[in-house]
């Protein structure tokens, strides 16, 4: 076997094009593609707006089975589908989220996909990119500034310090951070009051950016952000302290989509990365919305398995950007499937056909759940060197009993070539003009009624519970008038129940609802089912200890 | 008189060249210009390196009178004399400092020049610019997370958590940041202790961007910091958490100086911005040095009145780069001379020659100080409207008497033309090869005979004085190596004594210093002379609340 070359390696190797022979296959012209270095642009909004009335291309989600530690490959095959697409001939382009800064000084890895699948510069899109996180963290920190500003000049709002709700955030994996007294230390810097931070991830502003249709959209978004409630429990906005114009001007830039380009020089836009459990885990609805315009195909994907990602996806960002997907992928591994079979990480190398067959459970939930969408659904089995052609068959044969189709793909170890497979069958499935697309649930069903839908037809659970407490939260809220708004779940990635060693396909569980947030400017309501980390910490030995610049100027020790 | 434009409607209406036009005016090849935008640009590394060994041009600073709330346009003067230098056929860059975020949702204001002598685009150079000061703030934070981190997992370092110097930062107005106890909320969170955050100028990061010469002394100095002391009181380095290696990659991209321009579409490089108290408070070796290759002439500027902003850049920046001016400007105004001359703010649009005599002391005492360091220097009178005849004969005279001369500028309302008379004064004394310039004091002078060199020759008080504690803690540094640093002193900009009311040109004073810092990085010692706010808060109507964007897209209110 020849040696496997690195993901750092691969990208480096790559031949670039110039961004603007990127922005030229999707028809921007030069000058509205601002650009950062010679590999990264933004696209304007003036470019944007004007491609406005376009027909649509045709939107594909790329989904996965539940996460386990064998990895799934969901922006790997993304990339690689998109790639796929474009060597069939379908003017193709991706949209993926950025990465997070912070997590990159814990663990070594990257979010760029992998292999020959991947998206460059890497370096850049996993540090500070175009600056989009760093506008984030300024808005929301200047919002923070302000409330407590507001309260040291006399707070004639009359905010109750104990329910300030608006924390702070950094994009760095920083635990002391989390639970902070404040403004300490004499009467020059105000009154003491419990706070904390963040990871900027996890920013309502965060999920605005990414749900926002244009620059007014967004500052309306921003002003509807609850910043914490008056001792008579009412609501006090971001527009009440007057923050949404200057948040608006720190988030203008951040607002206009990234363009970057596959290994292949395909088009890519990387714009947008909320967390994936308190928000809906997707990139920017005008990074999709204008991707839609230009391409004939726009691939993209969602944060975790399919039962939070896919579901938040259809919920939420299709919902309330209008959008249609006309297929889905599903990606599963066969050492993924394996270990939902129940085998241990150290054996995966193993062959275990029982295991495999056994571990399709979780990956025929899937395939049901999309297809409750309405949309259209294809199973990608994301090769790996150990696979063993009885493994494989296993899989095709199970996703076949359930009348559907898997395709082998190789776009790791082979770039677009190994995934011209599955684009075919994207388009046959894409212009069969099967996807009769549809929420979950309708807007105007109680805000617990839509919890426990999720949590019966999705997730398999026998009901959604919460104390007293949470359900006069949320009847509260619905007399507020925020009763239309859809509900994104935090959960455990790993299960479809609460346990995230319940791997597999469990029925019957009952999820506990403990806590409820309202995320009024993102537009939806967090329902809180398990504990829910918004500020990581860093591991004994965190990676940052290895990551130096090389003699050359290469970046070493960050993948 | 003519409607006078605002300094954002005269920036909004430049005809701004592409940024590589403005780089090729140097040389610069295009591919080595990272553009950010088409009116922005940072100068590659490889570039930088491989113009080494030219020979330099010849170095200008702009300096000042004391502050008054009057103005004096340094900004606005190095701006016009570095478009007058051109004007008259030498090929000149400027220099300037980059602004920071958070000031900007205090007061109106900011920091790009002003009138007809602006650097554009103004709403960047004043918001996120190329992201600098977020990759600073994204590299002290994270030497901060790794801090708290260590000692999370068992201290090996044996960190004294009540003697950790190395506080957050964050480029945000924000007193409720200044005094925090941080890592409550139980075991998985930490230790809890006392911290606090900076704004992210006064981070030593900063002061160690702004003085790094290449990539390899940026890492070096990043070791180099001290984070806190052990129970014996030994210092830890950022290298013993092994953190210099990851800065340095986050600040990669920060070290490149950035390219604009000025409203004549001449060169000028907006890099760093420490400041001009606890640090030195001049933009980036990287950048003068850079510039000095590349242009016959380098106008430069330094924080704050002559007696601080002057002395560290001679005694700091210059000694540390080898750096060897050619000439010094000393910015004035009529009206700045009539306060230090005891008039009220309000009274200042009345004619007062006796007031204007009496205030030139504090001028002459400058001028008498920067030809202490063997620098010859001319005056430049900010021209304002309401300045008289007899006024600005009062000033030239003054200075005639002395010895030199006062040349009236005109550059805020006419630009270039305005500055043409100043250019060729600069021109006579930078080829007249006047300059003979040498730091105020050896390295080898102990540090407190340092301070009490610059109280006593520069401020022309009578000694500097220091608690035992004070004078202990410099022995105590002395020992360990350091004795060799420069002085930073960190003392009111409004006077030459430690009161901010005493103005002109007062003796025989007495300079305490409270307390003293070392910054080992950066490479300096710093004396506090009275009280340094190292965290600002916001006003009681901060001007956040009137910043938005207008209907054609334009910033609102920021300026």
């Amino acid at each position: 076997m020849a040696e496997v070359k690195s993901d750092i390696e691969i990208a480096r190797a790559a031949s670039k094009k110039p961004v603007r022979e990127v922005g030229e296959k999707l028809g921007i012209p030069d000058e509205h593609l601002l650009p950062f270095g010679h590999d990264k642009a933004k696209v304007s909004a003036q470019f944007i707006a004007s491609v406005k009335g376009r027909e649509n291309g045709k939107l594909i989600l790329v989904t996965a089975i539940n996460p386990t530690p064998a990895g799934e490959g969901k922006t790997t095959t993304t990339v690689g589908l998109g790639d796929g697409l474009n060597r069939i001939g379908k003017k193709t382009a991706i949209c993926i989220r950025e990465a997070s800064l912070g997590p990159c000084f814990g663990m070594k890895g990257g979010a760029a996909g992998g292999g020959y699948a991947q998206v460059v510069p890497m370096e850049d899109i996993n540090l500070h990119f175009t600056g989009d996180f760093h506008a984030i963290t300024s808005a929301h920190n200047l919002l923070s500034a302000l409330i407590d500003n507001h309260i040291y000049w006399g707070n004639a709002l009359d905010i109750d310090t104990r329910r300030v709700t608006w924390r702070r955030v950094m994009d760095m994996n920083d635990r002391a951070l989390r639970e902070i007294v404040c403004s300490l230390g004499g009467v020059a810097n105000g009154f003491p009051r419990q706070g904390g931070f963040d990871i900027t991830v996890a920013s309502e502003v965060m999920a605005i950016l990414c749900l926002a249709t244009d620059l007014e959209d967004l500052e309306k978004r921003l002003g509807e952000i609850i910043i914490g409630y008056r001792r008579d429990k009412s609501p006090v906005y971001a527009r009440d302290l007057k923050a949404d114009g200057a948040m608006a001007v720190l988030l203008k830039d951040a607002l206009q989509p990234n363009l970057v380009q596959t290994l292949e020089n395909n088009p890519a836009f990387v714009h947008g990365g909320p967390f994936a459990n308190i928000a809906h885990g997707c990139n920017s609805v005008m990074a999709t919305t204008t991707a839609l315009k230009l391409a004939d195909y726009v691939v993209t994907e969602a944060g975790f398995g399919a039962d939070l990602g896919a579901e938040k996806f259809f919920d939420i960002k299709c919902r309330k950007a209008g959008l249609k997907p006309a297929a889905a992928v599903i990606v599963a591994t066969v050492r993924a499937l394996k270990m939902n079979g129940g085998v241990k990480k150290e054996d995966l190398g193993t062959e275990n056909v029982e295991a495999v067959k056994k571990g399709c459970a979780n990956l025929g939930r899937h395939i049901e759940n999309v297809k409750q969408f309405g949309v259209p659904a294809v199973v990608a089995i994301n090769h790996f060197h150990s696979d063993t052609a009885a493994e494989i068959e296993a899989v095709k044969a199970y996703v076949a009993a359930q009348g559907e189709e898997a395709v082998l793909c190789r776009h790791w170890a082979e770039g677009s070539a190994g995934a011209e497979e599955l684009a075919r069958k994207v388009v046959a499935l894409a212009e069969g003009g099967a996807s009769q697309f549809a929420p979950l649930y309708g807007d105007d069903m109680p805000l617990f009624e839509k919890i426990d839908t999720i949590v019966r037809r999705i997730y398999r659970g026998s009901e959604a519970i919460a104390d007293k407490s949470v359900r006069a939260q949320l009847h509260q809220w619905e007399q507020q008038g925020y009763g239309h708004l859809p509900v994104c779940m935090a959960k455990t990635q790993y299960s479809f129940s609460t346990d995230p060693n319940l791997r597999g396909a469990p029925t019957d569980h009952v999820v506990p609802v403990r806590e409820v947030r309202l995320s009024a400017g993102a537009g939806f309501v967090v329902a809180i089912c398990g504990e829910i980390m918004t500020m990581p910490g860093l591991p004994k030995a965190p990676s940052a200890e290895k990551i130096f610049l090389n003699e050359a100027g290469y970046i070493e020790g960050l993948f």
